[in-house]
């Protein structure tokens, strides 16, 4: 089942996504709900970011093809792969939707940069849950573009402003409930020419280990967003780009590129 | 002006402090309201965190007299002060108010270390203001542990569960309005007794500094907190300790320290 949430006249709601319709849910996503509202088409509502979510994680390094390319970034003369995850917080201010703009802030290095991923939708509290149970706990998948300003990335302590920017997080076009996250392919277009090709099968951790691991020492809530970290080697986009994040199975995100006027 | 937020009968409020009592607030803390509502004893009511904040911010190092001791917590070498505030995230779901109990993780190293900081309340939407415009977003300060394990600080890529495990970010009483940021005096107690002492006038970066800085990346919004930074030397928690941060004119956040059951 695919689950949008959108915006029409000023009415902010979740829907069911049936072909190009979206069904109005009248209760909550995370607990009850039946598709019994109005019908609208897609082409009529604002689709917005599928969740308000409390927290957006990362994984830290996830994609061993990634590991070269992100050791540059981060100037590490000694990569390695890591032994459990790493997770950090993308800005919760960051998020945004299907068919917004990204803005290029007016004074970055120039290096900002698509990662085209799969994201997990927590949809019930969690904390201290096992591999094995965490599962049960993810309310479904979208796709994500954890954008990334490559010299913050390297030259700040943390990751705050580098991957947590304004617009930096588009998530969407809605949440997939019923597909196996870890056999999901992960394509990136820039102006329509594919850039970037992935397979969550190649994850170093697994959803379920993340959700896991994280929910040893901090409580998941509904809504929260996992990314499942980014594979290979990426470029900068430039004003007047469209990127696309697409997930045979989800859907696309689709996002304009504009830079910020100084 | 005093603001708490309050629960009172399943009851979620915001409320003018007055002597002992409270008075609930109608409206909207951070545009127009009114200390029009009903009056209650302090004692009658639970005191939550003092607003449900979007993002929890700290500045990164921020004291000069905490530059060794944080170098040796983090196995650096060379420490330096930085040139501008370096902000982390510190975890939504770490965030509870003052009479909680701050729960020690059994699985950790036995390092959980109280911060004693003030912290200041956002008031408004703000990005790119100018360190001499952000005074004018700041709605208040407040009273705030930021509860760290040392060992996780050292050793993750992040401080993702050093800083932002549930239970470690203590913040109140309450929001005081009136009241010069850089002229606070932070006294940490622990079982009664004065642990750390210490004096926002010797924050490297000012508050307006601090906010400024975010703002150029990132939207801060009407609720979000952004940390003072600690000073000096810390000491480890164990169960049972009470630990207090005293902020004269503000007010005392008062927190019990319990250690989880494996």
């Amino acid at each position: 089942m695919k689950i949008a949430r959108f915006q029409s006249n000023g009415h902010i709601a979740h829907g069911v996504v049936e072909g190009d319709e979206v069904v109005e849910i009248e209760g909550d996503i995370f607990s009850d709900f039946k598709a019994s509202g109005e019908r609208r088409k897609l082409a009529d509502v604002k689709l917005l970011a599928p969740t308000d979510p409390k927290e957006i994680w990362g994984p830290g390094l996830n994609f061993a093809n990634h590991l070269e390319f992100a050791a540059g970034v981060l100037g590490d003369e000694d990569p390695h792969v890591p032994e459990h995850p790493e997770p950090w917080i993308k800005a919760r201010n960051s998020l945004t939707g299907t068919g917004e703009n990204i803005i290029l802030p007016h004074d970055t290095s120039g290096e900002v940069h698509y990662e085209g991923e799969a994201v997990a939708i927590i949809g019930k509290p969690c904390r201290r849950v096992s591999p094995q149970e965490a599962g049960g706990y993810i309310f479904g998948y979208s796709c994500g573009n954890d954008v990334s300003e490559r010299a913050w990335q390297k030259d700040d302590w943390t990751f705050w402003r580098a991957k947590g920017a304004d617009t930096f997080a588009p998530v969407g076009p809605w949440i997939e409930t019923d597909i196996n996250p870890q056999a999901l392919e992960m394509i990136v277009r820039l102006n329509g020419e594919e850039v970037q090709h992935g397979y969550t099968e190649e994850m170093l951790f697994t959803f379920a280990e993340i959700v896991s691991y994280i929910s040893q020492q901090i409580t998941l809530q509904p809504g929260d967003m996992v990314f499942s970290g980014s594979t290979g080697v990426t470029v900068a986009l430039k004003d007047g780009d469209l990127v696309e994040v697409e997930i045979p199975g989800i859907g696309v995100l689709s996002n304009p590129v504009v830079l910020e006027k100084a």
